[in-house]
């Protein structure tokens, strides 16, 4: 996005006015709206921004399709059905599109979802695709940013760091991981995990929920904004996995990367009591981390163990 | 679409085949799906594909949504909302991004519609725009293209061949029209008017329906295919506008144009009888034409005044 409001800014100012007749795109602030009996979401991922030119075409199109199902995972929804667009380079080939259509197909399966509808158009630019994702709420609703209050605890799902790492790793830019390492992160980074059956048995027990796409700390404090609240979060508390922490052990730089950047596609939300989490966990088998607390104020600070300020040089990652 | 399967063949071979568990999809062969209480559509639009890199755009905002319109209107359902991806290079400012979402707010008014989500992203490459609509269906359901058969009488609304005319007189490629044809044509070109009310008073009455958005053969031949029957139109019956009419005049070529030319976006149907047609062009506003007749077998035929048959050396125009 260029310089000027940025793409938080145009959406606030040129798009949220649209929504004005309808109630359920609250005001284009949550992930997803409600329209009839239907959660709706939309997502755009374009080549070389948000996935590499060279990545496996079964891989981008799990991509497209997980981050919606992430994002109706956030919602406390049941995925159904969805719509897609494709804007392809003449260089996609029947081949690539044979192979993008079976990374859909064992995602379908997956998650029980399927093709509604699409349209396929040429483009000289990068490959542009487009995916709008329909779902069931729960019956206690959708599930919104809205309602975390001072005193909720703040947890987080699975580890958060490596989706930004495997993307480092992918391009080259990750000192000496070893390789196995290096696999697991790429694919972290490739593969978002919809964190579905979790997000919908949260559905009722989460105050406020969203997932992480744009990083940790930038993703709470639009969580934070939508909910008129603040945040501390213990940096030491964040859940990593092995291959993030060995990372960050060998260079404590990568914490910030961890902290924000992209694409770890997890659930951050915000309950009243840390009481059904472990069995909701074992449950689900997701891990669920407690990393920190809602505040009064506006404010969303990290802390050491010592409760000492950890400075943030950028708060969220943007894709665009 | 690069050579190969091409774009209908590559949906009916990989894409299809993902519909196989929501019978509402209808196989990708129809303009719309159906999924709970509503009606689906997607398209998507690419800079220097489907409109210019100059067009203003408040226009392009406009043509976006209703062609997606259109599809809504070609299957009887009122629009409700639509959700919008964008994917735009950084010469895209927020003035230009402003003016787009002024093109939208006009027609939300125009058409009883409001943005319920979106997503924007930046793309190395050209502006490229998706969007999905939903509609309700009519008390009748949805308006299929599968109920043509033979004997029925073959429609179009408003004038065919604008679309591609306002194309050619756009790009320059149009010798010596009037100024006042120019911008009427470039006008029907950039601003599609969908056909809601028309459509929806269809329902019921119209046994299959499409809007014509890859030419007129092109799609009556989809409309045939999927009703399993054959098609003869008299050339001269299909309506013109005056613009249109008087550029023939001077160059007999050009009826190739408008009868296999894309972008008119006026509804195709086939009905049992033309009683009603007269009272429902009066109540809409828009005229109705009788151009052809359904017949068995599988060929789209174009004929001239005597009977006589027109060779057709393309019969659809391809967007990609």
């Amino acid at each position: 996005m260029s310089a000027g409001l940025g793409e938080f800014g145009r959406i606030q100012r040129f798009f949220a006015p649209l929504t004005a007749a309808a109630p359920g795109a609250f005001g284009l602030a949550d992930d997803a709206a409600v329209i009839g009996d239907f959660v709706v979401t939309v997502d755009a991922i374009v080549e070389g921004v948000h996935f590499l030119p060279h990545d496996p075409p079964e891989r981008v199109a799990q991509k497209l399709l997980r981050v919606n199902l992430s994002d109706l995972a956030a919602k406390g929804a049941r995925p159904v059905g969805y719509v897609l667009t494709m804007a392809l380079p003449s260089r996609c080939d029947d081949r690539w599109v044979e192979r993008f259509a079976e990374g859909l197909a064992q995602d379908q399966t997956a998650f029980g979802v399927s093709l509604l509808g699409g349209d396929s158009v040429s483009t000289p630019g990068p490959i542009t695709l487009s995916l709008t994702a329909l779902g069931e709420p729960s019956a206690c609703g959708m599930v919104r940013r809205t309602g975390a209050g001072p005193g909720d605890l703040i947890f987080v799902s699975g580890t958060i760091g490596d989706g930004a790492l495997g993307l480092l790793a992918a391009t080259g830019r990750l000192a000496e991981p070893q390789p196995g390492q290096r696999d697991y992160l790429i694919g972290r980074y490739q593969l978002p995990q919809p964190r579905l059956a979790l997000g919908r048995a949260l559905a009722g027990t989460a105050h406020a929920m969203m997932d992480i796409s744009d990083g940790l700390v930038g993703d709470l404090e639009h969580l934070c904004a939508a909910s008129a609240v603040g945040a501390v979060i213990e940096a030491a508390a964040v859940p990593l996995s092995e291959a993030a922490a060995s990372l960050i052990a060998l260079d404590p730089g990568l914490l910030e990367t961890v902290l924000s950047g992209g694409d770890d596609y997890e659930l951050l939300f915000t309950v009243a009591a840390e009481a059904d989490m472990a069995r909701l966990a074992a449950a689900t088998g997701v891990n669920l981390t407690c990393i920190g607390r809602i505040e009064m104020g506006d404010a969303v600070r990290a802390v050491d163990r010592d409760g000492f300020p950890i400075g943030l040089s950028q708060t969220g990652f943007r894709h665009s």
